[in-house]
């Protein structure tokens, strides 16, 4: 039997974890999200378990709308800090583990996020990455002189053209530029010091960035990939992918697909891992599984629940919450409401079994289950090419990683699936990732 | 005898310290500005002798220009790190130094400012400030998708709407606004959250953050305040200025003229502090101090020395360096170089030594001597209502801060004109400055 396959994990730390009444957990501390203490905790937490990376979705405003009216104050998808900063600080407080913090291409300027990014990558001696989103809400859009977001097509467009002008000032300084020779009083050697000059549709950008070549020779790249043209900024750029399909059928597609792209770029198909985002709910038996889950879905309040269904289904506060879910009547309402009424039917569910599922990881794919279940889990979606590795969207922070650490992390280790020890000081390197090589370099 | 009065420090940390040859100084690190290590020594060092706060200046962009050719591969003014991410990591491994890091309001957005010093506040606690910054160079519009930069009164203008819109963000959560009420699953009072909805004539901006308000109530705002607007935005809102003024009488005109600029903003005298920048070389005997600057001086390579005079005078490199200062021919160069015309007439110096004066500390006030002679004239600022502290531009760095706390700290404390303990654990407590009131408390 050859050996099995390595996964790699991470980490999302966003909010008090995903679950929507994490707050109310008698064991979480509702102020957790604001205090860097918590977070130190979870990075050097997930770094003695020997975890690839941390990770921090962001959305630059409050996206959580008050509908229906009083959903909004149950919710702890309002009180955060911001991600560059929290892992910047981490980065002084940690020394193996990957930082991946988020930053929108729509509305910031590639110049910021190439210096700032870099400035990570030395301050953690290796261990930035960048996730790169183009954002989507209206939210998001007000707080940046517009009325309405850009057009799906006209994001992805200066997305791919942001990337390629970051790419291009990590290129600023090749490795062997600084010269440091005192005795002559030469600084640097002119010649391997380049000004970018781009001039594209979006961005005119002269460079160079005032920041050395950095240790992993750039940030590693992450990228959500989810349609058309972000999976081809993810095949030509990204090292790691954080998908999002729920069964193993369409993650099988979607790995092939995504891998099928790699080589017109002229890439291994190792060359990017894909990690899909799962959030867990681990007991010794089922049974106590099931009432972790339980405890925290009694906890979320219908109002906050509906909340979870009213973007796609309107306010569905009238009917009996222990009902049926209601075929909406609003036309345009029941086209988006099409994939939540499938999956009622499906499974039959009640109003509050459906919000409940989708409050349960933040609409991510859950599991439920014994250390064995779930490992058996993640095996067979490793073994059967859907995934290289696992994104952990715990439902409660700091408990829920404590948990996996100590009942999921030993069955998988005992199969073989996941390291004891770092492979080395970077995340490229834990990644099994080469370095990129600068475009400029002889 | 009255009591002396309190003097506030600051530590500049950019780049190597602030003379020309600082890389070449025996002693220092040609590599230091890009490592970590070198930042945290200089922080924890900054911090064990009670100074009220490190501060990083910055541009966005390579201001360096190679002229004369030749000139470029010698200046140590073009490798660094970024100052938010560096202050962040920072703020991980201090507890009492306050962080003050430069944004310019020309390249950026107002609420990723907000949300990130917000942030940052909250990561050390109570020790963030910002220093606003307009940035002034063709090198930075470059960078960010323009031929040249904004005119004065644009950047100015803009400048002033982009503060008020930050200081609005900032108030976006009362500070009672959070319940965390686990009982009624109430995680905040939502008639304590507050929607900015600004639009003015160069920001349309929503809100709110997603970031309960800050320890310090809002992070410390500092300025340069150097030109008429921006003396206007110092009076309305800076906490700390960082004044420019070489001698004492120009900084009396400044102080008196800033301070008596608050009165019609409802503000008190004190709560604004004005510490002129300097460049300290200190010795035990006057001999010493002057061999300090001698040393470094003779390290600047005639070609980076010409550098500096470069903008205003043009290419003096076919004149003796031992000579005079020649008069330009080219009427426009005669008006942009009448003060270092003035200056070498004045003090009758050679293009040697008119070059090594602004060299020695990147164009700003240089101070030679003993520790009294620096104290005395330090004194005889503060108490002739020129300065209430002081931004200590080293050097060289880590050297001349290990100097100044060996040499002029203890007879500063034997003046009794600094503390020996920290006030408070926030840099606005140490500053001596009152709590702002959040705009919508009751």
């Amino acid at each position: 039997m050859s050996s099995p396959k390595q996964i790699a994990l991470g980490l999302s730390m966003r909010y008090l974890g995903y679950h929507a009444a994490a707050w109310r957990h008698p064991l979480a501390n509702p102020d957790a999200a604001s205090r860097f203490d918590h977070y130190r905790y979870l990075a050097q937490t997930a770094e003695a378990a020997k975890l690839d990376m941390v990770f921090l979705a962001d959305g630059i405003g409050l996206r959580t709308k008050d509908e229906p009216a009083g959903a909004l104050r149950r919710s702890h998808q309002t009180l955060e800090l911001e991600p560059l900063t929290l892992l910047s600080a981490l980065a002084a407080v940690t020394s193996r583990i990957g930082l991946v913090a988020t930053a929108s291409t729509t509305y910031n300027e590639p110049f910021h996020i190439a210096r700032k990014w870099a400035s990570l990558d030395h301050l953690s001696r290796g261990r930035a990455g960048w996730n790169i989103v183009t954002s989507w809400s209206d939210a998001e859009a007000r707080n940046f002189n517009r009325d309405k977001h850009m057009d799906y097509d006209e994001r992805y467009e200066r997305a791919t053209e942001f990337v390629e002008v970051v790419k291009g000032l990590w290129d600023s300084w090749e490795e062997d530029a600084p010269l440091f020779d005192k005795a002559s009083g030469i600084f640097f050697d002119q010649s391997k010091l380049h000004w970018l000059n781009h001039e594209g549709k979006h961005f005119k950008v002269q460079g160079p960035l005032t920041i050395k070549r950095t240790p992993q020779g750039r940030p590693i790249l992450v990228q959500a990939g989810a349609a058309e043209q972000g999976l081809e900024i993810a095949a030509r750029s990204a090292d790691v992918v954080y998908a999002a399909p729920h069964d193993l059928g369409s993650a099988q597609v979607y790995y092939a697909n995504l891998k099928g792209r790699l080589a017109k770029y002229g890439r291994e198909r190792d060359s990017l891992k894909i990690m899909p985002g799962v959030t867990l709910f681990v007991g010794r038996t089922r049974a106590e599984a099931q009432e972790k889950y339980d405890l925290l879905n009694a906890l979320v309040e219908p109002e906050l629940g509906l909340s979870y269904l009213y973007a796609q289904m309107g306010d569905l506060s009238a009917y009996p919450l222990d009902g049926p879910v209601p075929e909406p009547t609003n036309p345009m309402v029941r086209s988006l409401a099409k994939g939540l009424l499938a999956m009622s039917r499906r499974d039959n569910l009640t109003i509050r079994q459906l919000y409940s599922t989708i409050a349960a990881g933040f609409g991510g794919r859950v599991l439920i289950g014994t250390p064995k279940d779930i490992v058996d889990d993640m095996q067979a979606w490793v073994e059967g090419d859907a995934a290289d590795g696992f994104n952990l969207c715990p439902p409660v922070l700091p408990l829920a990683l404590d948990e996996f650490i100590e009942l999921v992390l030993p069955e998988l280790r005992a199969r073989g699936m996941f390291r004891t020890e770092y492979a080395g000081p970077t995340l490229r390197e834990n990644l099994g990732l080469v370095p990129p090589r600068n475009r400029y370099a002889g």
